[in-house]
């Protein structure tokens, strides 16, 4: 089955772009995904195609017309897929929610410019809005293009056993520990020892410590939510 | 003044890419901001260029080298432009280090693929990770892209009154009020009475008592920082 991505913008041109290369894009290739760009301005008013309006109100910029983006919205094929605009006014992105979406028959993505959209075609439409972080970006198409990849990275078949692999960061509320490749010494700095031992359960046991110490140091955030999900055992004397 | 970005990649393709459109690309023409691509592959070892290895002490995946990922770094001009792996495991990206970034003289952005890089160069060579949200990509190709625009938009110039303003999402701590133009009435939904009053204080007061509430509705974290900052002040009788 394939995982059915539609995109809204008023820059089809940025697709499929960097997805069209690499595991995405033989992905693409091979029927995993499929891409529909929409260009918004198709829809716009008068011969200018516009698009965007000043805001009532008044202040700087200009908003995309409720009417223009409603008819982009009307012409893609009615479905289950989630209606999404990245914004970041919209709830923060998570793996968790990643995983769902890759699970889900696509998506359809709606990428904002300007000061933002109407409203009310947020609200007429069923859109959610969805946050990739805490910055601001010149609009939502590479925005788009990130919650593509996280889910395209997670379809059958196109990272195979490394994207489904169960020490990622996140796959268990932790970040991942450090890794190390030969040579065996770089620059006068060895591989910890322990890895090279052979001995599993203690190559474990270190990567395990080191993803806690990480996700202690870097995020208190993550490291509060992980304690309280995993209460320390006291341990038979 | 240019702002020098430069791109570690085995992907070099992928850039500029959809920076190299819209407001971004006609400042990389204007000279506003320069990128430099690195080909991490042409400081590979052995006849077909390796850049990994299998992680030492086990496990799926392959580790970037460090040996060749620091040849990539030392391959590009020596300054006081920051060093960043975009990857999961980094502090978070927030729109006040965007704005440290773009006031000062670019970046050198290191793009992981595979499972990771070999701690010991991120170590060696003062990288520092930066995390754009809590979910995986295929790589840190994309994770660049985002970092780059938001940078880009805020050099002089480029996206004029509209990204200086006071009023965008994270300026104040707050998400964005929610946007609206013509028309008046969009399938029976009017534009609220008080934008099209003409009253720009209370104009004013509500888009402040709507951001507020949308904040507080959708992020409740933001929320608590922000009245933290902002105690209420009572009003006189």
């Amino acid at each position: 089955m394939t995982w059915r991505a539609s995109v809204l913008t008023i820059f089809p041109e940025m697709f499929p772009g960097p997805l069209g290369m690499s595991l995405a894009g033989k992905a693409l290739a091979a029927g995993t995904w499929s891409l529909e760009t929409v260009d918004i301005r198709d829809f716009g008013t008068g011969i200018h195609r516009s698009v965007d309006d000043t805001p009532s109100g008044g202040g700087p910029g200009m908003v995309m017309k409720a009417d223009v983006v409603a008819r982009a919205i009307d012409s893609v094929a009615a479905d289950d897929r989630p209606r999404l605009l990245m914004s970041p006014r919209g709830r923060p992105l998570t793996q968790q929610r990643v995983i769902e979406l890759s699970k889900g028959p696509g998506a359809v993505l709606l990428c904002g410019r300007f000061e933002g959209i109407d409203e009310r075609v947020i609200e007429a439409r069923g859109v959610e809005e969805v946050s990739i972080g805490d910055y601001v970006l010149s609009g939502g198409e590479i925005a788009s293009l990130v919650l593509l990849d996280a889910c395209i990275r997670l379809l059958p078949g196109v990272m195979g056993k490394a994207a489904s692999g169960e020490e990622e960061s996140f796959a268990q509320g932790l970040l991942e520990y450090p890794h190390f490749t030969r040579p065996q010494v770089f620059e006068g700095r060895p591989i910890p020892e322990i890895l090279i031992s052979g001995d599993h359960a203690k190559v474990a046991a270190w990567r395990r410590s080191e993803a806690e110490r990480l996700t202690r140091d870097r995020r208190p955030d993550l490291w509060a939510a992980w304690k309280a999900r995993n209460p320390v055992k006291k341990e038979p004397n």
